[in-house]
């Protein structure tokens, strides 16, 4: 079984996931080399996974011609200007959201990857590779909604993680870059259509130190789209039951809903407050089965020669309305695209 | 419009409750005398209510000729000698469950009701006139099941009440005939069949009181039905969520549940918890409609002379089964009927 | 027991349920007069319930001083008429929502309940009455969700309304001041608080022919409150499952839902499809206990001379606000109030 | 990594799943040998998998020691004889469910393993290893549920499945030890306690043509544990909806429900018919995850020298029970262990 030889970039929360999943979870690929700044991380992954290769450089491992693929999941601020040089190298990408911090950059990104048409370039809008999501998309396609009305997204991060937010929070961009980049890609991907006027609002309800970067805590935008559809999003930082990404598509015959209760599992407790179903905690455990499903698919394509369903385009696009909403947040004025 | 007088005799939680109902939920009734061993209980309802005629004297209330009907919500031991009563005197007659506590009552009451063919006379299983078992009861009816496979009962009250519950131990004839009846009934209606084995256990859990009476504070019974339909019923006293009464009905062709989860309202609260529904608290906040709607059939009946659907025979049968699941747990063998 | 003589205009569908409410369903208030334009409804509901005085003429009605409150549930357009008439003729006076159809006659309402500060003055928004909306704010107020952070309002009509809805539509005002109105309320009921900017979109998805009124089939508005919280709100025709209205409280420290699922009772039918739970059809279905309920309030606060929560400056405040959303929707710019 | 060399046996349907997932999803085992009765099979896995060895003849495959360990997935009748033979032979063995078909067989396998000790032997038992019973049953020892009162098990395989079992009939031994197997290893597993008396019943509801074999399409058991705990057991095949497989530990502190809607996935569907969520259709949909963490707990075993939660007596017990409650409901008698 042929399988393709990937390099990793960044070892941070995610960073380690996405590598152990190329490690262990991905069949037809295979861990050949690990690249973060932090030395000692780098040396604990390969011992601990038996990694060949490791770098603390992310040019050096560049030049490891015998890696098929490099997959980035360093800062944002680095992803255009890598996934320029691995194209540029000659090797096939994947790169963790968002694409770029501002629209410059993604414009580079776009040129890097129509320089390399023969490569496979990816973006790691991992929620379109959930089951779930997987689901109502096709369901969509068969008419089950008929015309999509109103595309609303909540994602709302666990107040258990607030901390790092408030850490994160001079460098995030906001919660419409940071944050609710996922439902701009989701509610393009469900409503085939591109937003053209943004009114966002939201404020700092339970952490004052986001305003200080014009963020709130909890924002919120709405959307008019182009084929008229309508688009509510949520994105928050305070939920105190868990990581609630949760999705609803109504259209004019039916609607569907995806995590309308965020549950982590089958299990029902009954005990002295009612019936309880507990939350998924954080992005990875309720992503779990996504994160690897886009690594599959970013396999199957370089194997297959096809081109993901994600392009550079739409990480152009979700960072340029997710500017505009932050843009309509801090003027109070409606935003027109 | 004509309005059935009624004189309920008995003011304990549910009688009272009953009264109430009469004297404010039943359009076409009217509540104009109470009766109840207690003389203050008796007063305190005549003056907040306006009630003209108490009476301490059950007989005494039976010689007040003004009265259409009588409902008896008194002690268990006295339902069959009352309804008896009542109806030899020409009256109508609403009687709570239990039918009687033993065989030889029933067949008196079966007397009684026989011998007075144009007086109404209506059981109180009320769960039959909740709107959720009549909306299942019409889809059964619609076959929608297609055939019965299993219907399985819980009846489990709530340990915040077992104090009340303990105190009632010696008398209540266990927990088969006290609380498990209205399942019987339940089963009888949903399978339109009669049990013909029954095996039971059970033991207690948490509460060893029970155990002087031969009870259990959790039993159990299955019974194999003539139509070779399945029943499964569990009756409870330690729930700690609530009054929990849920019902399923299995069928070839799909499948029914009953308050699957015991809500009490259509509120969802999103804590620290997870996702949790609260439940009912008891039989009288779940039944409320319940318990008016009973009557309203039963004041309908009397007005459109009618018979009501649930007979004397309903009740001896319940009565009959319930003290067969009784032996069957007390002896560890089957019991045959 | 003392009771309420009341009067009711309107025999429409909402106005024969408030008759039947205060005939059988309101312990301390008596049906005495019905009034409405066409002769042979009034004549029908006097002659099946037995209600002494018909009217086709409101003024005379207004006559009978034997009558102690008028309740008005006539076309809008002749509420705050007729509620100033009654006032003004000595009556205590319970009209259906809207208040009015625009602010001068808000203002004339304001001023008869002025000129009367004697009579208790109701309006109708029932949706506070609902057992669940109660509980909700109940644990609201008891700080179960913290400082509110975004309040969520769905209501949408069922698709097999739509005939009624296109008929209604010349006269109806838009959705906001139609349906809306009910989720801008609910809004200022839990979010104490009022809206200081307005974004409304929507479209014609399935019916173009509200077009015409520069109306849609669905609507949607983002507001921004004078306490910096959020509400959206989406009012809409189409629902193919039922009439859904559906309302989330997201606060700092948890969230509340209303009716996540409108679910017409508790039995889930497990079949072919799945595990489904069918939907309450109409508001007459979902809000019955909420009707009654608010009347019995109405008579207890004659009864007790208090004032009821809901008073004549929310009713103009709730229609100030729809106009305000309506003008948003059809300018495409920002309200602001 | 070193990585555990497997060969399996079977490629029936769970047996193709099997093998799959040591190829592809056990990141610490390799897929080396496969063996099957019917060649083409063999052949095309080990075409399209690159598998180096393939076998029709077990023996042959035992004499392979370049092998660590083997995977028994043969018809019910062979685990037994192949088990023995593969330890004995110096192989780790996984077994599917059932362990045998009577008890002598079973003995003849404990024999085995005990003669092995030094061999890792693992049992089928999936759901202890699927992610929602996994949480149960950690919920269960931190004592979340206080004393066990009630385990009820459902295994209900859907309708759609209804040739295969019809054909399958002769031999599986009836539903109690071809299916309800797994309820009773879990009622063991959470009660912690074994059966002292059952009570079984059922029929065919649907399909006569298990009569012949004195099976039901579905039966039922009652048991009463030595703990006094009670299980209730449902094993049917006639499920519109899908795969229903779904259980219930109450308890005197709270009660668990794993999977009581065996949703599919978290999309609900809105539409015509209210608020829908879809099942899992078959087994394999359901326990994908449980499968391959059985794998994974296998290799790790091996790896670490540590023997599996499930033992070779574990597979006993349920078979003597399952036969128990054959015997109890072809006999209509209780059945006492």
């Amino acid at each position: 079984m042929k399988k393709i030889k990937i390099g990793t970039v960044g070892l941070g929360r995610l960073g380690l996931k996405h590598a152990e999943n190329v490690a262990f979870k991905i069949p037809q690929a295979e861990l050949t080399a690990v690249c973060a700044l932090e030395k000692d991380r780098v040396e604990k992954v390969q011992k601990e996974w038996k990694i060949p290769n490791g770098y603390t450089d992310f040019d050096e491992m560049l030049k490891n011609k015998d890696l098929d693929a490099i997959l980035i999941a360093s800062s944002s601020g680095q992803h255009c200007e890598q996934l320029s040089k691995a194209l540029n190298a000659g090797f096939h990408v994947f790169v963790e959201k968002p694409l770029g911090i501002n629209l410059e950059e993604c414009k580079m990104a776009e040129k890097a990857v129509e320089d390399n048409p023969d490569k496979i370039f990816m973006l790691g809008f991992m929620r379109r590779y959930d089951p779930s999501y997987q689901y109502a998309k096709q369901k969509v396609k068969e008419g089950y909604i008929g015309r999509p009305i109103l595309f609303r997204g909540y994602s709302v991060d666990p107040e258990s993680c607030i901390e790092g937010a408030i850490q994160f929070a001079p460098t995030s961009g906001g919660q419409f870059i940071d944050m609710a980049v996922h439902d701009i890609d989701l509610a393009r991907w469900f409503l085939e259509s591109d937003p053209q006027s943004i009114y966002a609002i939201g404020g700092c309800y339970a952490h004052p130190e986001f305003g200080k970067y014009q963020d709130g805590d909890n924002v919120s935008a709405l959307m008019k789209f182009k084929n008229e559809a309508m688009a509510f999003l949520l994105a928050g930082r305070t939920a105190p039951h868990g990581y609630n990404v949760e999705t609803e598509i109504i259209g004019t015959k039916g609607t569907l809903r995806i995590a309308n209760v965020p549950q982590k599992n089958l299990v029902e407790l009954v005990g002295n407050d009612g019936v309880v179903k507990e939350c998924s905690q954080n992005f990875i455990e309720r992503f779990e089965q996504a994160f690897v499903n886009e690594l599959n698919e970013f396999v199957s394509c370089i194997l297959k020669n096809k081109k993901p369903e994600v392009t550079v385009y739409d990480g152009t696009a979700c960072t340029e309305i997710a500017f505009a909403a932050t843009e309509a947040f801090k003027s109070g004025q409606l935003a027109q695209l």
